[in-house]
């Protein structure tokens, strides 16, 4: 069982190595992100041993098939890890930016500057490449990346942190600049979210039971990611081809992802015309579809539609599945996203500039889409570079996180000897 | 004793009057701003009444006459309070502003938008006048507030929150963007941190037993403010009647507020000129010294001057009483600022650019004073006009809070149809 000194033993280690990586250039965080890639390829064969034992155990542990591609690793996939770290080096630093700056009357010199958070916990689940991202952007940022993956995925994990944290090192940063959360046992995560003051931020990837229980249980502070309930709604004055192309595009493209849409809302003056196809359109898509009783009578009956309960308005699928309703208003398609929704992203496709007006200024979600697909939140669409995940709360970062989002300021306030 | 359903049915009410507040003019809130100060003047009598009564109670339990004058309130305090207000009126919104926008290769269009918090939770101890100050920030910022204050000034606070909620109401805002939590007991602050999904952030105003009750048991995110250790170290390059100037007014001129001086760090090299004459003016001024040995060679002795303890270095005296450390460089500076401080302000004094650079860049404090007293970590002499307490914390918001920090932002993505 691991101890709560030997976590806070680690994580003290993580907070001096914050404090020398704060101070770094751009370059030489840059040379050690680069030093980091080409150490993971050279490590390649000792790194895909190591998963190796990770895959075996699974096979023998009954691990589902999905679970296990996700686990597995092989050169290109380490190739395209190694590929990341430099796309990082390659972003713009966000540290030293002057985020405000101005003079006071007194003649003081105020400066808002961007600075480290300093040390970044991430705990997720499964996918080894997650260990390698998160080093890569805590590095960029200045931060010290401490990190806890799944039981499944130990001996792959140390393996990439070993790597990272020797060539981070031979690059003349601080080895403990990434480090691994002792233990695999639930107390390692639970001693991780009591090292307030050691550790500044905790970020959970992963499900739903995963994000609750760090929430829940932290004093850290946490940045929670990842839960979309995201919905489409096609207003009385939509482009249908518009509506039925993004419709398909927001549920089918990627089902399995947080912006994917899981609620069709659609205006009863346009339902009659639009759900029919669209309908059959899903369908086609292997779409189940959960519908109220008004669009019941419109799209296609047959094994692949159900009647929806209030379960499916607040249901992530995940999956090919779809909720389907007819409103009477934008009001009503407000109310009902505020209601069941989870406040990640909703799209509404319309003409009409007062529709679109009210349904996003009456929202509250990280992100609205107007004549989009919901799939277009996310770091990499929007331009970021790199993606640590989407916030769907509202303090410090909403939407997807790029690198500024793993960032803190500081105040230099520069006098000549100003007293009050 | 409060029921949780009691709390989260207030806070419900809360959460839908957030959503009647967010998308409101800048018009609109002025005016009621505007009324509320006008409502706050014409109901001095039943408010001074109500606050007979909380004053005769706190006679009565023994309270202490420094509690008893913050909690007391006139006419001429009422009216300042009614000031605030309208000077609150008279900030720009910060809800609306552009924060990040730029059109994407594909042409879709992203725009950052600053939008409300929503239900913004504010906990404090005594004076009825952060009732007010509190509400009037949260409605200008679009917030719906929901204010828990101490049980000894329930009257006052009562009858502070329905005049504000009455001419909020006559303005045409929901009355509910200003209610109390119901309850005065420790159930009341229990059910309101557990009240996630309604409430958006908690701010404890008040001393460290209540803000680390709130940052331990909320699962409701929290910004934590207030504890500050602040030193100010002169360096070896000091303008040595600047350094007594800054040395004074950062300790002095304010002893019980978070931004005084706690400690005096001098580098040795001009301990001996510097601290003899220094140590004179302190003790001039009534300040106890808690000196290092070193030190303790150089201030003059008395009953002001006292040994110091590993405890002095980590205090937060909050009165005239000041620790004095000689460091030998800045890096020992830095290193006995970064182990024993607070993280809010510390201040240089220094001609020497390398010494400033190497000091600002080395530290992990919201605030930084070059040749500047300690006591300009502020927001009214930050010029942000309103101040809704200092974050010692690195999410969010750090150092003075203004009326930006109190919003979120929201992602409004326009397309033509756009998919992936």
């Amino acid at each position: 069982m691991t101890t709560e000194q030997e976590v806070r033993a680690v994580a003290a280690r993580s907070k001096e190595a914050a404090a020398e990586l704060a101070p770094l250039s751009r370059a030489e965080k840059d040379a050690a992100l680069l030093a980091m890639a080409d150490a993971l390829v050279a490590a390649s064969a000792s790194v895909l041993a190591a998963n190796e034992r990770d895959l075996a155990a699974g096979r023998d542990a009954g691990l589902a098939a999905g679970m296990l591609d996700r686990l597995a690793l092989s050169e290109e996939r380490i190739a395209g890890m190694a590929q990341g770290l430099r796309d990082v080096a390659g972003l713009p630093d966000p540290i030293g930016e002057v985020v405000r700056g101005y003079t006071l009357p007194n003649g003081l010199e105020v400066r808002q500057i961007r600075v480290p958070l300093g040390v970044v916990g991430i705990i997720y689940e499964a996918r080894p490449n997650v260990t390698v991202d998160a080093a890569g952007l805590c590095l960029k940022s200045g931060n010290a990346a401490l990190l806890r993956g799944s039981a499944s995925a130990y001996h792959s994990n140390t393996a990439l942190v070993g790597v990272l944290s020797e060539a981070a090192a031979k690059a003349g940063l601080p080895a403990d600049a990434v480090q691994l959360v002792p233990g695999v046992d639930r107390e390692s995560v639970t001693h991780l979210m009591r090292a307030r003051g050691l550790v500044d931020v905790i970020i959970p990837r992963g499900g739903a039971g995963l994000i609750r229980n760090v929430v829940e249980n932290s004093i850290v502070p946490v940045i929670e990611t990842g839960v979309g309930n995201c919905h489409v709604y096609v207003d009385a004055a939509a482009d249908l081809e518009m509506a039925a192309s993004i419709t398909m595009n927001s549920k089918v493209q990627r089902p399995s992802v947080c912006n994917a849409a899981e609620t069709l809302l659609v205006h009863s003056s346009v339902a009659e015309t639009f759900l029919p196809s669209v309908g059959a359109l899903l369908h086609g898509s292997g779409v189940t579809l959960h519908v109220d009783p008004a669009a019941a009578a419109l799209v296609p009956s047959g094994p692949l539609t159900v009647p929806a309960t209030d379960e499916d308005w607040e249901t992530e699928y995940n999956s090919l599945d779809l909720a389907v309703r007819v409103v009477s208003s934008v009001d009503e398609a407000v109310a009902h996203i505020r209601r069941w929704g989870s406040g990640h992203t909703e799209a509404i496709v319309s003409s009409d500039t007062r529709a679109i007006r009210r349904f996003s200024s009456r929202l509250d979600s990280a992100a609205v889409m107007v004549n989009a697909s919901t799939r277009f939140t996310d770091g990499g669409e929007f331009g970021f570079g790199a993606e640590i995940g989407i916030s769907t709360q509202k303090l410090h970062a909403r939407g997807p996180m790029g690198l500024p989002e793993m960032t803190s300021t500081s105040y230099l306030v520069t006098g000549d000897g100003h007293v009050r």
